[in-house]
């Protein structure tokens, strides 16, 4: 069921995102517009159909990029994920059960710690040298350790899962098959792999990106040279 | 791209309904259900996936069946597809625009009419010998050859095409490229495939079952249990 | 249950938007951006609500503006409803059965007819007076007749009507309660009141957005602003 | 904005669930189905009516259940806030940001512990009297206290919020605005108020229940009906 199982590991943080399947092609959105004039063939991909990739685009014709799907398997943290399932429109998703199983010992831990932004209230700005990065590491790593005992202690209690859960942080890993078709994952890497967007989601959203732009070669390219001008 | 091209003729009516492509399988719908527990694996379907997939039928556990597509070329009347366009959930579309094109000279004729119901308003009978067949289907053909005429006759005026497909009738065939999920396909054909549905619709919605319940067999093995049961 | 009730007939030509009713405000949408860091509050709409609305729209976040909603009742022609549906995010409806009732004698008739463009095959130009405008209404009135007559033959002749409708042109009106939430109008008034759309479309989208408009000014105001610099 | 403000807390554990505004009624339902034949109408509700909203239920006729919405603000652990966000379709949302904000000392603690169920996987039971609550309410608290007291070192270390809050639970209150139609709101209480539902998420649930059901009286007691019967 899996042919392609492309590993693309997130650093040595665990995090990873693996191509499971997927179906469609450049060819196909093409097919899917010019079923508006009964254009749709079986020809290869062509200069036209290009330039016609490129017009949809342009102008917001959004429907012939759905008739396709991409699915990952994700590893990432809650506090990630959380942002993740706020896209909705053209995303499936199935997620480990912390009621069904044991959480496993597996916990995020940035690699580097960043500074708030003094500005954007949102925002965060690369260390300048001033934050105390072993400290910010020791205190990060025995809270997790004071958790993952806390809830290994409940669950010795005979505490359920369910609620014993609670106890673990949002650095917990969890995992999640995620379905996208080409509109939603354009969008999702739109808003995702943004300079608004947190550092480690971006990581996420360009992991994806990676993974999807060889089965849509013209797609991307001619998506990330609208960005590129619209950025100016 | 389109290897698997199933041709489905609906009768003599021209109408057909094309597999064009599709993605995902039971083991899919599966492990999609197992990354609750870490248990997706590439392992071969097995009686346990087939247990699984029905508890999850019957427990209304949707999600694990949105992961995989199918895609259909359809060529339907207009007064069908403006009933299959309420399903909106998991479902796209792409269309014959007429704007863009002269609308072909394809249309639907019943191949023999129904009367009204007696009791429910909105449901129709088989004729019981007393319908003049011959002569409804004079009436329908001759309108139909009216309203193409003066569709014909307005084109040759100047009349912009999206203007004037105005006088075109619901009986016209429009085509389109419309892409399920398995879980919305479900959901489509338990509705339109029904009693309480238009014949015609009917017609449609079995096709769309046929051609996609030998490639997720167990799925459909299962939900066909469920409905039989809850008919009774 | 249905205060508000403004009718906004379109033209002589019968169509129609009533505005059903409403809930939500301009505060509510900048209480809903608020509650990201607690902010949310009873006081009435100030000038940083009205900046914070700028914001929310120049960085494509939709989610705020999906707290409300508006329901119309909308009269138009098929062939206007068939775009309408296209439209599937946030967008709710329900419309008269053809099934279910007797099609009343209510046609679209076009006050001018327009050409086919030159240059853009799905577009219309005004027409430049060699078109023959009298002529053409007589086609169109006709044709209406004719499938109107025909329609009632069928019936005459005990067929059921949700066959017999298949006979009856586009241009018929039909009948339907549409409800949005704010950020599925912008986007569809964005999409169909533009250049690119139908005239007669365009009309609808008008329409709606003039009976919206008062009810999120502030919304409405920056929307249009940022649309009209957008467009240079 | 938010004349109704109904305050329903949960116990004495923080959470709470408060009505701010909402629009239709049962009657709005009614017509919207009736459109379906021109039968909407500015009358009082009356037996018809009602009688037809039970046959919608009964019938699965799910979009006049949509013209209408209800806006809740929420207060809830993280725990239970990630399963609300699996219900996607007609559920718009805007939360509390840990990007934006500092989270504030607001922990979920449960008033008692439950024991895993013997047989079912994904449940718990009742404590039989063999779980030693005060111990694990005081290993809970003490997590909290390690957590939250991590997560303001960290932020004294200068540790930007967006990493800070990886630190804390998932007992962690956040707050929500969310927003339901009818159709969304009792596909969700189905699915949340139900004996397979964890018992935390089934308080929230019900908590729904309760403020929704004066405002669609008629609905709400015919979909009890129902599920009663189906229970059987």
């Amino acid at each position: 069921m899996t042919d392609a199982r492309t590993l693309y590991p997130l650093g040595d943080q665990l995090g990873s995102v693996t191509l499971i399947q997927h179906a469609g092609d450049d060819k196909m959105i093409a097919n899917a517009a010019r079923v508006s004039f009964g254009g749709d063939s079986d020809a290869p991909l062509n200069a036209r159909d290009e330039k016609l990739i490129r017009y949809l685009l342009r102008h917001q014709h959004g429907s012939p990029f759905e008739h396709n799907m991409i699915t990952f398997k994700v590893i990432c943290p809650i506090f990630v994920d959380r942002q993740w399932v706020r896209h909705r429109a053209g995303v499936s998703k199935n997620e480990t059960s912390g009621r069904y199983v044991e959480q496993q010992e597996r916990n995020f831990q940035p690699p580097s710690f960043r500074r708030q932004a003094p500005s954007n209230r949102q925002a965060s700005v690369e260390d300048d040298g001033t934050l105390d990065q072993a400290e910010a590491a020791r205190v990060w790593e025995e809270a997790w350790k004071a958790a993952y005992g806390a809830y290994q202690t409940l669950l010795g209690l005979s505490v359920t899962r369910e609620q014993a859960r609670g106890v673990l942080p949002q650095s917990l890993y969890t995992e999640s098959y995620y379905t996208f078709n080409v509109r939603s994952l354009l969008h999702f890497i739109g808003l995702r792999d943004h300079d608004g967007a947190q550092y480690e989601m971006r990581l996420y959203a360009r992991a994806l990106a990676e993974l999807a732009e060889p089965l849509f070669p013209v797609t991307f390219r001619e998506w990330r040279a609208l960005v590129a001008e619209q950025a100016h």
